[in-house]
């Protein structure tokens, strides 16, 4: 029989690389909670973790309903996010934070880090036999959490990677040329998959889509632009930030020669041109014919503008939304942990659900490209994009002559 | 008194960098072409001048008014853009192609370049007492064309530039740290300028905005970055690609060392990230503290993507489609030449009407910001921010915590 609720207060955090909905599972959250009477104050710790060993809280409690629906439709944390990776010892002071402050309900919305603080706080709180219930919200960009069939955040990054490749697939029919452009993606590749959304013709491009599933080779690269640029004059290529060659090394971190690393042991993959000018240069200098012209190459990074450009898809909106409430709901309802997680009953006509999974099923795990999704070494399937197309909502009309 | 019109064919050509509203223009001057009787093959050059000399027309005479309509609404140029710019010998074999075509009537939606090839072609038309109506329809994102209050093309620019810059800001509030962001424009600030778009707060980014209508310094910029970092924790700066020194060099092409050049005698600017990424690693080196932790610095290039994102603001929309309509309507009314430009009648409501100008009044000439518009050596002032309000549509809802 599930436990009554506990009187006390209410932690609510955001963490990691931001995305247009992240502020939606916030709202949701705390609407959530408005719902059920046990919930004192509702505070939101400002960057996460690093604001509740802090003390640096801004209580939500409060919040008019207008003031609440327009924060959710705000792109980006409206809390503020961190990097930081909790071990034991930080998770130890954050739950000490938390007791302090009475608190009984912690919510994290991020990716399998965030899912990996919330595993470790609630152990922290279960042998101090101090009744905490520690749920963690989906959010990611790249879509790599386990359990779910997609994560919050990825259907607007996808929409945005969709609709940039449509204009400048457009863009290189009427100029040609070579055209490189790099997506974000660590380890999976469903982003830069989701340029295949520009596809409308059979000689439309993406013509080419490079995904971190598969190893990387630069002299079978060359041999694929050349063969498109040969038949088309012109080839768009997609490629995932993460790409790396058979040894397991990242491409991009070997050519910008950055040494900077994160918290979690990252090397920085975006914020910088290098991979693209690199492949670009890579292109120039192989297919520039003897004593003739080089071709028209050109690299751009798609970089931040993924995560968080204000044209977020409507079914992200509101699962984004719905994930935070489901997530405030069983909370109240007894469940004392868990990761919500997204899971889709039909697509036509598209719907999901959400379930409560266990913290320890998501947590630091990665979730790449099933091979069905993934068509030889660079390309997408037919069973990709019927995936992909219900999430991103409306797409332009595209016509041509 | 207005001379009958001549009865004959008519040509259509789009050149330069494409625009998401490009095809408005082209649409705009088939329907009004289709409104009078003199004309009797619509002929859509491939490439511009490029098909016009190679015979490489789509005839554009007997499309559906559904099918012009989901053009029209298409980024990109339907017929296919070019970076060739005609010399004298060039125009002469255009103009004999027209002639042969019985080609009366002759459109090319352009920027400056394209002015100036209706001139020439005008010209030898007008010697060989051949009667040729020709009538440039301006078309830019980089918003550097005399006469008009502002061009086609840039306020759809303007809008993706806005919109990503909100979105960046508030991703750069979250995770703190310094963005730099470079946006097109080659020899006007307007663009970048754009970047103003995304402050709603007193604290909002772009905290620095480097125009080329003013010589970039990289001493001054380091200051001017250190001094927001060490104010706000963070700042996001707008930097345009043709930013110089007090030399008149191009940083971008000083850093890049990239040679290629198009016809235009132009270097590349754009689809490299390295004035960005040199920039980043400026600011990572002269900011690091003494034998302490580099800030985080992050560069993205927003590169192509400013062209033809497929979000267009509904007031480009209409304009351009009506600055192709009026170019067709005054052709048909006896106007022998010359260029549509855009004027402001009011700023609220809202409101242009289009004239037409000498086409040497256009041709090849640039025009850059107005000193009204620019604020110290980085920054807009409110009058610039009264004049592109209105133009980009609708903004997309912020609020902060």
């Amino acid at each position: 029989m599930p436990a009554d609720p506990p009187r006390g207060n209410a932690v609510i955090g955001q963490a990691g690389g931001p995305t247009a909905v992240i502020n939606q599972s916030l709202v949701g959250i705390v609407e959530g909670l408005h719902s059920g009477g046990a919930v004192g104050r509702i505070l939101g710790a400002r960057h996460g973790v690093r604001g509740m060993v802090n003390d640096d809280f801004i209580d939500l409690t409060d919040l008019s309903e207008e003031k609440l629906s327009r924060v959710a439709v705000t792109p980006s944390a409206a809390l503020g996010s961190t990097r930081d990776k909790p071990n034991e010892e930080y998770c130890e002071r954050i739950f000490e934070k938390l007791r302090a402050r009475d608190v009984r309900y912690f919510f994290y919305v991020g990716g399998n880090d965030s899912s990996d603080t919330c595993r470790i706080v609630n152990q922290l709180s279960n042998e101090a036999g101090y009744e905490l219930r520690c749920f963690h919200v989906p959010k990611t960009i790249d879509n790599d959490l386990m359990e779910n069939d997609h994560t919050p955040g990825f259907p607007s990054a996808a929409r945005f990677v969709g609709k940039a490749f449509t204009g400048d697939n457009l863009d290189n029919a009427s100029l040609k040329g070579i055209k490189v452009n790099i997506v974000m993606g660590r380890h999976a590749g469903f982003l830069a998959a989701a340029s295949a959304l520009a596809r409308h013709r059979e000689d439309d491009g993406p013509h080419l889509i490079y995904l971190p599933e598969r190893n990387f080779d630069t002299d079978r690269f060359v041999a694929d632009v050349d063969r498109v640029y040969s038949r088309l004059g012109r080839c768009v290529i997609a490629v995932s930030e993460g790409i790396h060659n058979a040894q397991g090394e990242s491409i991009s971190a070997l050519m910008s020669g950055l040494e900077e690393k994160d918290a979690h042991g990252n090397v920085q993959l975006s914020g910088t041109g290098a991979l693209g000018d690199w492949l670009a240069n890579l292109i120039r200098l192989k297919l520039t014919p003897e004593g003739g012209k080089p071709p028209r190459v050109r690299a751009d990074t798609f970089g931040y503008l993924q995560r968080c450009y204000p044209d977020a898809s409507p079914i992200d909106q509101h699962e984004a939304r719905a994930a935070g409430q489901k997530a405030a709901e069983v909370a109240l309802l007894g469940d004392l942990d868990g990761s919500v997680a997204i899971k889709r009953m039909s697509n036509e006509p598209y719907e999901s659900r959400f379930e409560l999974v266990k913290l320890e099923a998501v947590a630091a795990k990665t979730r790449v490209m099933p091979d069905e999704f993934i068509k030889g070494d660079h390309d997408v399937t037919p069973a990709f994009f019927d995936y992909l197309r219900p999430l991103v909502g409306e797409l332009p009309v595209i016509e041509r002559l």
